[in-house]
């Protein structure tokens, strides 16, 4: 197939997809789309590159591949609070596999139908397989939750289990659903807006990326070891020290860690019964250490790749 | 070196080269950039990937591959009639050779800076060596340049010379400026707005690139063979189907085309006098046929590859 071919090729494949948007004035077939944003709303963008070998191998199902390459780039958008709607897809293959492709669109385009997002451009190239997805999002002006805004006393929040996609990674024959098909968190995004201070995805895991908010926030944490919640396939595994390393630092879990000062907690309260796998796992302190705490007020340092030494 | 510090690392590359922007709310260092867009403007998204051994060899300097990685993404904004305001920048390298990373972002950063473009966010990836570059631009609502406006009678109009870029390709002794460090035409492009019905950049050569126009505007052109622009180089070449192939099939000139109505030829002769480079080197046609003309009358079929038979 021809580039122009191609192009063509995933224009059809999105007439089986349609998205209805306002926001998109001209999508694929120009030098450039044209996107409407609205008047007192802020653009968000975010983009990321998934390559062959590195973050999938040639295994897994294109359909999981097209999901993933477009979900973590609205978990971007969730984590910011905003509303996806319109990507970009850059796809590099070393071939031309009908078959793959239409697998791939398959995958990518129903999470987009799903989501409210219009592809609106890309290119396509010959080359090792590698795809970049870029995710445009819209936020009321100067909500756009950020990770440097958390306060002393804050509670901490994950949005669901954690460590279940990098169980699946290491157990083959372990339900792979957390790992390949991550939901983007995109209505709780838009739900904490005026609720949470800071907001992040745990792409890379709790430890690294909620050490990320307390960087950005000058401030410190503690979380509660026992409270960490576990999914079905991680509750059954025997070893407690592995469990607590997918928990902390397994990554690809794509669910949201946010903090809510204490004056919002009945506010909170009726978010959690909204959605009712939030929880809470730890709170902001003044001291800038990370620590896991257990029931018995035993402590541990966390880095930002895991926990390590006893303190 | 971890992602991490490579992101820092690109943060102090960015330091050399400040851009202020009133557009960038927020760039690098959260789940996404966040962007200021002006009332009563739309949003042009473009994106374009470079891959090595396709788009460019090891020989290349890394300075020339970050010039151009930008350049052709700010020539598909320029040939929107927008204002180029930020990009994303997505890198995947086999291993990171600092040496190489920093030509390479001086190459890019540079060019964005002359520009007035600030890299907002961006992804790095360890793989086969791959470039995708995203960018943003504005335009007044409504005001975006289509391909498919042009108009029976409206002349059609080159702003430099074509070919030295496919001439340098096929020539490594020659001057390689024009294939490796194209310019993209922002300027020309903004003041293409209410003057230009339809406008493209030149990546592929003009024969595939105005029949992009073609087909959308469902029209035909007539090209005058003898007022195709040559740059110095393709001047000095003795073969004149070589000259003509180069011109028309040679592709990466990413000058603009554009097609103006007779009714604005007066603005259109101070916009000349502004930008000496343009040449008028055709006419649309209500026929649906794309041909060469020669002066002494003979005519060409032109096809989206190129001229192939006569007629």
């Amino acid at each position: 197939m021809h580039e122009f071919e191609f192009i063509q090729f995933i224009q059809k494949a999105q007439a089986n997809f349609p998205v209805e948007s306002k926001y998109v004035d001209f999508g694929v077939g120009d030098d450039c789309a044209v996107l409407n944003i609205p008047d007192s709303h802020q653009l968000l963008v975010s983009t990321d590159t998934l390559v062959d070998q590195v973050h999938f191998d040639e295994k897994l199902s294109a359909h999981a591949i097209g999901h993933k390459s477009l979900a973590v780039n609205l978990s971007d958008i969730a984590a910011m609070g905003g509303e996806p709607i319109a990507v970009t897809l850059n796809l590099t293959l070393p071939d031309i596999n009908q078959n793959w492709i239409n697998e791939f669109l398959a995958g990518f385009l129903s999470l987009a139908q799903n989501s409210h997002v219009v592809l609106i451009g890309g290119d396509t190239t010959k080359g090792p397989l590698s795809i970049t997805v870029t995710a445009h999002g819209l936020v009321e002006k100067g909500q756009a939750l950020k990770r440097s805004a958390a306060e002393i006393g804050d509670k901490v929040y994950v949005s669901g289990p954690l460590g279940e996609a990098a169980y699946c990674l290491n157990h083959p024959l372990a339900n792979g659903d957390a790992l390949h098909y991550p939901r983007p968190e995109i209505l709780l995004g838009k739900a904490l807006n005026g609720l949470a201070n800071a907001v992040i995805d745990l792409s890379d895991g709790l430890a690294s990326d909620l050490n990320h908010i307390l960087k950005a926030s000058n401030k410190g944490a503690v979380l509660f070891a026992e409270k960490l919640p576990l999914g079905e396939q991680l509750s059954s595994c025997s070893d407690k020290s592995d469990v607590l390393n997918y928990v902390l630092s397994g990554g690809d879990d794509y669910k949201l860690c946010f903090t809510v000062p204490v004056s919002k907690e009945s506010k909170c309260q009726a978010l959690m019964s909204r959605f009712p796998e939030i929880v809470c796992v730890g709170y902001i302190t003044a001291e800038k250490e990370f620590v896991l705490e257990k029931s018995n007020g035993e402590r541990q340092a966390i880095t930002s790749t895991g926990y390590n030494h006893f303190i």
